[in-house]
């Protein structure tokens, strides 16, 4: 009798683990279950689509449930809720159209992912108010915007005067978060027309990246005239059905709509009903092979923690190469070749307007310190091309290095998009990957060609004057 | 009584170790000779000056020689051409207008570069026939282009009708040897209308990237019309005074100019006639440090080989980085602190038209084999962005590992012009520089967002896909 490998949750860690499985064990039953109609989405392309750059929905999809039923021959079964997961009799029970449904597993996957979590303030339940963590809030987002686009919706007489009574007629609207989703539904609305008030409660945007880093794309968002309300403490969204302002401690400002990008949480009651135990950082602890305290049963992705690749201590850090990469390691375990996928370096990129954004490993230095580090950071910019080449701008890097051993921590780049900022990041991820030094960094051959550099990378540059400084 | 630290050379190697050494140690006295009258200028950047996106070949000297006097308080003797060099008395000979000039030093450093190797044919020595090494080269070129272009000098009636007679009145002109030189000089040339022939001795251009790379290369060459002649045994360049045809076994092309791309090779006469061993390669031995086998001599740039990161070996690799950073690993010595500087990985990035291209470590199965490794390459081609982002191209990545232990060996890639071949390489290149295997290298946890790549970055599939089959 073949084995069953069942999974909770049909996005990228639960799709990337029962594709992996079943190709790799054809004998092997894979059961997805997974609570809405959609699976395998790219939810990091929805800002795209709400600023109207990708035009269907369906073009997230990255496999179809036809095609992982047909051709991968895997058991999708879509529309049925997990309510319920017994480890004893090893059999998770869920929910479809009002009926039960009890499946028995041999292996299962928790890949439950995260949801969005609206700030502990009045008013997060009115109409206007959105949050972006799935196909459908995307969809409700899109429609949204093209109604506010026709005109639709807006003229409501009571209000102020405000760019919405102005002819392109959208706007004002309010963002609560400056993080990547803040950021990127930001460009997303300012590019509809919309004027945009970006609400941040630390001093800084893009928290996670270095000072530098979120100076200048601060900076570029403010000459892309989105309103920066920094430092801001939101304390209700207010209106009567509909949303109509922000207030904040000192302030009203009035909008017609608010996007909350204010963080996820990991889904995982399923989990703790089941007695699987949670970490440090709130998600699912699981062992290098993502198997649970429960045996048998693997966690991954935006539910679960991962081991940070510098410090060696669980963090929490959804992302979806992560998301993908521990999924096809389970599956590849399960399918009877134990794979552990690998550390997070909490590396993380962002397009935002015509800059572009990257960060890896540790930059905080408390972080740093905590981890038994002593931090020094210096931050460079140079230029991204030759000098004397005909285009081309500036690369800006923030890079942290332990004093004592050289240890490379972090790193934070920034450049005009196209200038290489995110791609250049990737000789900083494998150094830290590796355990390397600022003084091995600094001796990379790296690619070098007038139109791609300058002779040291702007990476290289950061290191040298790194190594510098700490020798 | 300050030590003196000798240059010979003024260029990426010279001036990095005088201004390295004089920065670290102020009571140094440092004097460069260089017989020459520029110093420390982008080599890298001549093609595109005599394409014309450069305008002043000024703008390719990074410092000039009264920043290198004034600023940095460097000795720079330019004019002066090092004839001899005698360790015992540690002294050496300089050549000035017709003067000798004798020099005493504590250190000293050959950085007397590498010079273009023309093939052993006939007809290398006639007008118009060019090789592309120095700044006058580059200025004669640019020369050649303008008059071209004014339609001057290439009325030469007993020639066939060609296109040099249409109305552009441009071309056709050969360049021979297809690699980097040659094939960013068919750009520079093709960009100012002559019809381009590439001559190539071997099966395929750029012969140290990968067969994938090369024919992607070659495919958009002919795109833009550069005549590719592949396995051309050219036997003879023809004319009387001027050159006016290439002659091949089968064929002979006429043309109104050649550019003689086929290589360089160090100069290292002034070191062999002091008693400087040379390596295996032909180029000067040096220890990590770069010292030569005579004691506080040292040699950096493209006089001298290095070892190669992935084999152990001695290599070859004249390339402005590594020149650049053994020139200031040496000025760190001479300065009191000893300083290694670094191996090679045979780093290489080119931009040709509309594609770019890197390659890095052993991609060659015959030099891996030799090195005690059983090679396994795998080629794949993958999406730069997210499938569903408006905007992109593809990345096809060539990547070579070792069997027995997944050591990574080498990679190529080639992609659209800025779709990132050149920067994603830098993960590899690390992955090398660490000794990396490729399970390692495919749980990178390296920076994604739609707008950069897929959520496993083309260097990441490769790598699954290279793992997948050796394991």
């Amino acid at each position: 009798m073949n084995e069953t490998f069942v999974v909770v949750g049909g996005d990228a860690a639960g799709m990337s683990a029962a594709s992996k499985a079943k190709r790799d064990d054809p004998d092997l039953e894979v059961v997805v279950f997974e609570k809405g109609e959609w699976v395998s989405y790219g939810a990091c392309g929805l800002p795209y689509y709400v600023k109207g750059e990708i035009q269907s929905l369906e073009s997230l999809v990255s496999v179809t449930p036809e095609e992982f039923r047909d051709e991968r021959d895997i058991d999708l079964r879509t529309g049925h809720e997990v309510v319920g997961i017994d480890p004893d009799r090893r059999e998770v029970l869920a929910e479809h159209d009002g009926d039960d449904v009890i499946q028995s597993y041999d292996h299962l996957l928790v890949a439950t992912g995260a949801q969005a979590v609206a700030p502990p303030i009045e008013g997060t339940d009115l109409a206007g108010v959105y949050t972006l963590g799935s196909m459908s809030d995307g969809k409700e987002l899109r429609e949204y915007v093209a109604r506010a686009r026709d005109g639709e919706s807006l003229q409501q007489p009571d209000r102020g005067p405000a760019c919405r009574y102005l002819e392109d007629c959208t706007g004002p609207v309010a963002v609560v978060g400056g993080g990547y989703v803040g950021i990127e539904m930001a460009e997303a609305l300012a590019a509809n027309g919309f004027e945009v008030n970006l609400f941040q409660r630390g001093e800084r945007v893009l928290k996670g990246f270095s000072d530098e880093t979120s100076e200048e794309v601060a900076e570029h968002l403010r000459d892309r005239d989105v309103v920066l309300h920094l430092e801001a403490d939101v304390r209700e969204l207010s209106g009567a059905d509909e949303v109509d302002a922000v207030l904040t401690a000192e302030d009203s400002i009035p909008v017609d709509m608010v996007l909350l990008g204010t963080g996820v949480r990991p889904r995982t009651d399923l989990a703790e009903d089941a007695g699987i135990d949670l970490g440090s950082t709130g998600a699912i602890a699981t062992d290098a092979y993502r198997e649970t305290n429960v045996p048998d049963v693997y966690a991954a992705g935006d539910c679960a923690e991962a081991v940070h690749v510098v410090t060696g201590e669980p963090t929490y850090v959804p992302l979806a190469l992560t998301a993908n990469r521990h999924g096809r390691a389970v599956g590849q375990t399960v399918a009877g070749r134990p794979t552990e996928g690998g550390d997070v370096a909490g590396t993380a990129a962002i397009k935002a307007f015509d800059v572009e954004a990257a960060r890896t490993g540790v930059l905080d230095h408390e972080v740093a310190r905590d981890a038994g580090f002593d931090p020094v950071t210096e931050t460079i910019t140079a230029k991204s091309r030759a000098g004397y080449y005909p285009a081309g701008g500036s690369v800006t890097v923030t890079m942290t290095a332990d004093r004592g051993s050289g240890r490379l921590l972090g790193a934070s780049l920034v450049s005009e998009y196209g200038e290489g900022a995110v791609h250049r990041s990737h000789a900083v991820v494998a150094a830290l990957e590796e355990g390397a030094t600022v003084f091995d960094l600094e001796n990379y051959d790296l690619a070098y060609a007038p139109p791609f550099n300058t002779t040291w990378d702007p990476v290289l540059v950061a290191a040298k004057v790194l190594s510098g400084s700490i020798r």
